[in-house]
């Protein structure tokens, strides 16, 4: 799992619940209805604004792509290298025995093609289709989670609105104007945290994550069919390394000098 | 009717029945001047802002898009496969049986022309005509609902700010100001519901219907006009398939290989 | 004058005034001062913001543009191929007779210049001219309607707070604390009123007047010219339908086949 | 200096200032360290935003495009066809004694380059890099009144906070919540006073400037080359006619008629 | 370091303390639940927000672009012409002992590559791909400023709601009210505090810088493949100076009259 995400998650929950500890207590912060409504109406709302499909899929994306960690390209690159050697020391059948040892579904699909004896453009044009599908997906979490972030913080309203009116209608009993007016917030307060602590910057981070993946998947793309074309490991690399963004390619230069 | 538009605003109106109800009971929710100050506000502003036969055009285009179901691309491919093989079998007029059985208007159009003997330019180019003024409409509705959405809130703000002049005029006495307040939250209650519950999600799925039905609909021409060419099921599949997003073909190849 | 404008602006103001008797009465909501703030204000920001001949510019176009109708495009079509009918019948000086049953001042100096025997280019060159001057002033009217709509609500604002400091500097008086908050919120109601009701729909109206202002003028243009060439009615008719956006051609298509 | 600019910010003024007459008085209404803060905030801010030559610069475009007026496009045009006729009479050296009659410095300096006998070529690109640069300080001026037009009521805000909190604390003495929270305002009616009177229309203006002042050197230019390569004053009029906007043509034409 | 930055930002500093020395203390405005809140909230949603990677180069890129000063483009045009000057008259190897004499690394990193000898084309490469890893460094440290400007004021509303939540449920001792309230603002003065004087301004000056810094380094390369090429002094100069904007150049003309 992306771990600066869970630090970040974790790390704004502690400071949520740490503070709201110093002072009413948990309790006082936790209001089933309220719950319901801000979790519930976000999910409402997005189910109006898009097909079904859409909707549905956004939950496995969300979990497929924040929990399942994609190897680092610079690794990447240096095991696509050690295959091209593989590869042109004992042929192309010899990396069948490696899948076993391979994590990432999408490499392991993309060499079986190779070693299955496919020709390079419909090794090509099959793990392309593979890629747009995958960011076709990216792009509908995406959409999905900023709907839901610009939704909550309004459905917050709505539930401190119905609140409040609740509360002005039973204003005979001064004495429960606090506690009312504590839990018509308590739906502002949520609304605000969910927006600003998960829906949005999840979404964020799934952008981050498409670009990432998409880079990734064209290394892998070109560097499967480097391998198939015979080329040496250093011409592999070399090539590979074309994709990386420039502060990246510098790291790796450096780390290969020492 | 489109699902999730159905359980969307089902489940949106459940939560916030639901959470008034364990509050100060629906009566205190209902007001009739702020239902029409926040229902016929954003209609009047709507009207000033779009010429009156865009305005009218809003209502059926919304009833329309939302409550008729369209067909699934990959059923509708396997039907215009089936047509295929039928017209190449029995010849096109063998098509016209086959009207009866088709709920689509368009579609029923669409091969009524080829029936009817005209040449495939023609009947490209009138059904060509027919999706532009759709989405052309759709465009209009979905421009219409964005505004409504934009002014809603704000027509809950004046109605606020209203009922609050009034009851401060009225402060003598003070038995009935939580009263008057709660009816002055009221409008604002309803134009953020109106506005996040209904205009701004429906707006957006118009956009995805809009999306949708233009894609159906390029599958329909092309499905007809390669049927009125003779090409054989199989082509027509393909060439179908093409028009569709890469994770919708992955799931139907992956369909057809079971 | 555009009659969706009339009835938006009618109904919107019957909703508040309604709204407003059923509570405090109208009395409670003027109030001069505030009145002056709020509508002297964003026309002194929008001096600041133009120059003056664009901000004098704006009255007039508000008023040419709401004010005087312009005819509908499938009825110009048909005027327009009548024109043409009579031209090739009796010569184009036969026009001359007609100029004075056109209403519009645009048309009737179009065919004033047909009928003055300037070749076609000139004509259109005029003509062009004529309508880029007056998109141009459609767009500085919308740009300064723009303009005070965006400030209107922030002159309610600094209103309400010259009202809310007053009240606080005089608390001594208990009594006056609710008259006194009442005014200060009014021009945060006139604010957001005079935006939302009439600065920016009008914007968007004029925006929408401007595109079927040019398309008319435009299938004037081309109607003029093609009178000029000699066209016969049936082509003329043609040609200027392709200009029609595609719902408003099928439309016209229907009425035809009635 | 720019009619529309004075007459906007003195009725601006005039209006916030009588109503505030009418009210509590001006002395309520002027709170030194509230000044303080939101003079002084968009400052500070602004300049950590832009580098300190940026930050300078903005004093000096402010002054310079809103105090010197520019002349208007259309007597320029005509100044340079009378010009064009004076140079084909008695030669261009004949211009020199004209030059003292010219208020405006970079019409002095284009003419006083072809009197110098500067080849045409040299004299535009002199001229295009002077209009170069001061296009770019505009721009940077408007960034920067931008940046403060933005930042104004944020200042205004964290004034009244500080004014909010400073009053809660001391609030064991109740008869001066009136007037702790009455400063406290002040802060926020400052920044959107500052921001929708002064920085954002000001900004808006110097875009308009901008404009205004790039056409008219657009046309100073053209008009000098044009004298300089001894063209007849009515084709130099025709043109530097070409560079008007539309309706100021014709309102030109509509003179000349005259 | 940026002079610009540090004056803004002691101004805004003696501005607010200031402000609160005058009210009610420093001791009242400092809370260390509120201020670990509204600075770590913003950090953690960061990380949610971006990979880990961008999240630690963000600290980075803040430092040393704003700590170290930058060359001015004009000074450092001229010193290209004098190492030009001494490459022609003692050859491209007498640049070695200036190099000690040189601050800017990439710079000397440049001229080392030239008294290495070699080729030009490698020189450039190696350079721009370096000066491309800056540009990018930056833009991530931009974009990671930018959401925590965002962020902050969210984080400084959630933070107030805990302490009205907290304030309300303890309502029983209304002695307490208005130090509970005190206290909850405060987290939104130091969200506002925080977007609107540290994280947006700096991220808008780390945008200049980006582009000051893009610049400097485009004029070194061209600078360094100059002298390279043995180009004259004049000649580097004039190269060179093509590359400021039109004002700083006309500032760098107006100079060397003098």
């Amino acid at each position: 799992m992306d771990i600066a995400t869970v630090v970040g998650l974790v790390l704004a929950h502690l400071l949520i619940i740490g503070s709201i500890l110093m002072g009413a207590g948990l309790a006082a912060f936790i209001d089933v209805p309220s719950l319901v409504i801000v979790f519930g109406g976000p999910a409402a709302a997005t189910m109006v604004a898009f097909p079904m499909g859409q909707f549905k899929a956004t939950g496995k994306i969300f979990k497929k792509s924040l929990v399942f960690a994609l190897p680092e390209p610079p690794s990447q690159i240096e095991q696509m290298a050690e295959f091209a050697a593989l590869a042109r020391r004992e042929g192309l059948l010899a990396l069948e025995e490696k899948l076993g040892t391979v994590e990432d579904a999408f490499l392991v699909k993309g060499l079986r093609l190779v070693v299955d004896g496919f020709p390079p453009e419909v090794v090509r044009d099959i793990l392309e289709a593979d890629v747009a599908a995958t960011m076709e997906r990216h792009s509908i979490g995406k959409a999905v989670l900023d709907k839901m972030g610009e939704v909550a913080p309004a459905f917050g309203m709505i539930g401190t609105l119905i609140g409040l009116v609740t509360m002005l209608k039973n204003l005979a009993d001064p004495s429960q104007i606090g506690a009312g007016m504590a839990v018509a917030l308590l739906t502002t307060f949520y609304g605000a945290f969910l927006a600003n602590v998960i829906f949005l910057p999840v979404a964020s981070k799934l952008e981050q994550r498409k670009k990432e993946e998409g880079l990734l998947r064209e290394i892998m793309i070109e560097g499967i069919v480097s391998i198939q074309n015979g080329d040496k490991p250093a011409m592999v690399k070399e090539k590979l390394k074309a994709f990386l963004p420039p502060s990246v390619r510098q790291a790796m230069d450096a780390e290969a000098k020492k």
